[in-house]
């Protein structure tokens, strides 16, 4: 009888938890640490503070975020990760009744949001090279929702593509999700200012190596803003923890050491295409800090399993449609030479 | 236009921030700093760590409730504050169709879940002594909660009571909301083996002195745990940060400590009590950290307008029904002491 009441979901199996040494490019973690301001923030955190509620405002994270990207204040929002700013966004802004868009190869998450909002959303195919077609957002809809770049296709469209889409939709509201924007070209954050119906989300996850502090981040004019913080509060007042305020603000104000790590790990993704390529893989040019490739002449279930067995871990799905592609994400690049290497045993042997 | 499709909420007003030095009594914060192992677990924490995702199974924490409670590992969850737990809880187990019944003078967020998963309600009313009536919670319903002691009002109800609503409704889902519970009596989590309805939620914000840490639990049988887990891995893998997991292990690994200052919270609240019942005061006998009383002489607008203007902040509502009301979190001994004279000196002018 209870049960009847409860929920239905798909129950989750918690990602292998390996015992021993693995590489583990399976979730696009940022293989460098954070910001050396971090951890001077949490070994100056004033630990009886934590008896108190956090700020939130989060004034001095919204303030450093303002300043990094050149906007005001009052157009950033934060939350807990980008999981919790997206899932808000959907919330508040989603709300005509029609059909919300967003790609049918894309961040698995957004379908369970609009299914747990009950809004209605239609997934537009990727074309042929795995790419958004912008001819697709022009129908009749409720809002539209993209990552960019793409995830997983790691694919990045430029400035033009997104302002296209917002020109056409000048009556709903346009989420770009920009997880993985610092590892590509320009961020929509600059259109801010000139499209009112745009929000951009970013995380501090992947570029600011912070995945474990749950920290995500929207900038958009300062209405859109306006109603998301009005929804949130009236929601859930305290978010953020203290030490995620205090860390966050601390990782957001070291520019260079974030610009250096980028650059790192952009530079071992060339590397790394190069070698994938030399191996017969044929991937989309990445924009992300991963590599989404598949090979003509072997399974990606395969590559998948003999690469863990030798305990290397990359991501692979079993949807049809991208059941042949490994998602890789970048290491170190002693890191990735072992990855290589494995990868050519494990080619040779079948 | 684009404002046509926003969620309408009332919008927010952040709290008044002082600028000056005040007494702050009008958040329920512990006034003592959280256990020493607290400040050590965050002063050892590896920073480097903070670049991979938390441990979405959060063991460490779980364990550590499990063995001081007294139960099973599957048997706890775990959320950001208890206001993730218990929006989780009303998501997965209030899916019937029929009215959930909770008081009508109780936490205020249970209406705004309610709302927001549109989950029919019917609010239950206190009697005459600001007590719940059990009966109201026999009739037909998809799911009860209330908070035990109740909020604003301080009142717990002994286990009997408790009991006597779980027997009355073993077909659907009973959650008492249990944040004040350690300035009580005993906890409803000795009755999970018993009741396989009913969960019980705490929070670390108040007798654990972290509410900047955000972190809350449940507590009840494994399957109950099993469908909230199920449900909360298929919308957000990562709730919890790195520093909260490790912090929280930290604090519920200090009996000793934590008794102390539950202890010392409950004494200054006798004292508190003894004196305010000289001056006239009416309130139901606490079992909470905070004193809801009212004077017959004094309205509670201008008592609690008074205090603001000595930099004493109570917290006060305009709802009819309370608004004679002020609920006075208790502070540290010398806190008290300074409000109890200001009080005194603010009776005296009027």
């Amino acid at each position: 009888m209870l049960e009847e009441n409860i929920r239905k979901v798909t129950p989750y199996v918690p990602g292998e938890q390996p015992q021993c040494k693995v590489i583990k490019l399976n979730t696009n973690e940022n293989p460098y640490p954070p910001a050396p301001g971090v951890k001077e923030a949490l070994r100056n955190l004033d630990t009886d503070r934590l008896r108190l509620y956090p700020d939130p405002e989060m004034k001095t994270l919204i303030s450093a975020l303002a300043e990094f990207y050149g906007v005001k204040k009052e157009q950033v929002f934060a939350g807990v990760g980008s999981d919790d700013v997206l899932s808000m966004c959907f919330l508040t802004f989603f709300n005509s009744g029609k059909p919300i868009l967003f790609p049918d190869i894309t961040y698995s998450f957004y379908k369970v949001w609009a299914d747990l909002y009950r809004i209605p959303y239609e997934c537009q195919p990727l074309d042929e090279n795995l790419r958004i077609r912008k001819e697709d957002y022009e129908k009749e809809n409720g809002g539209i929702i993209f990552p960019n770049p793409n995830a997983p296709t790691s694919i990045y469209e430029d400035l033009s593509f997104v302002e296209d889409i917002l020109k056409k939709n000048r009556d709903v509201i346009v989420i770009v999700d920009e997880a993985y924007i610092d590892f590509a070209g320009p961020s929509a954050v600059r259109l801010i200012d000139t499209y009112d119906n745009l929000i951009v989300t970013q995380t501090f996850s992947k570029s600011r190596s912070m995945a474990g502090m749950r920290i995500g981040f929207a900038i958009g004019n300062e209405r859109l803003i306006r109603w998301l913080n009005d929804v949130k509060y009236s929601f859930n007042s305290y978010t953020l923890s203290y030490p995620s305020i205090v860390c966050g603000t601390g990782a957001v104000k070291d520019r260079a050491y974030f610009e250096e790590t980028t650059e790192r790990i952009i530079r071992t993704r060339t590397w790394v295409q190069k070698e994938l390529k030399e191996l017969g893989f044929i991937f989309p040019e990445s924009s992300t800090n991963f590599i989404f490739a598949k090979h003509p002449d072997y399974s990606g279930t395969d590559l998948f399993e003999a690469l863990r067995n030798e305990n290397i871990y990359v991501r692979h799905w079993n949807d049809p449609a991208i059941k042949e592609y490994l998602r890789i994400s970048v290491g170190t690049d002693e890191e990735m030479e072992t990855f290589l290497n494995v990868l050519r045993a494990v080619m040779k042997k079948r």
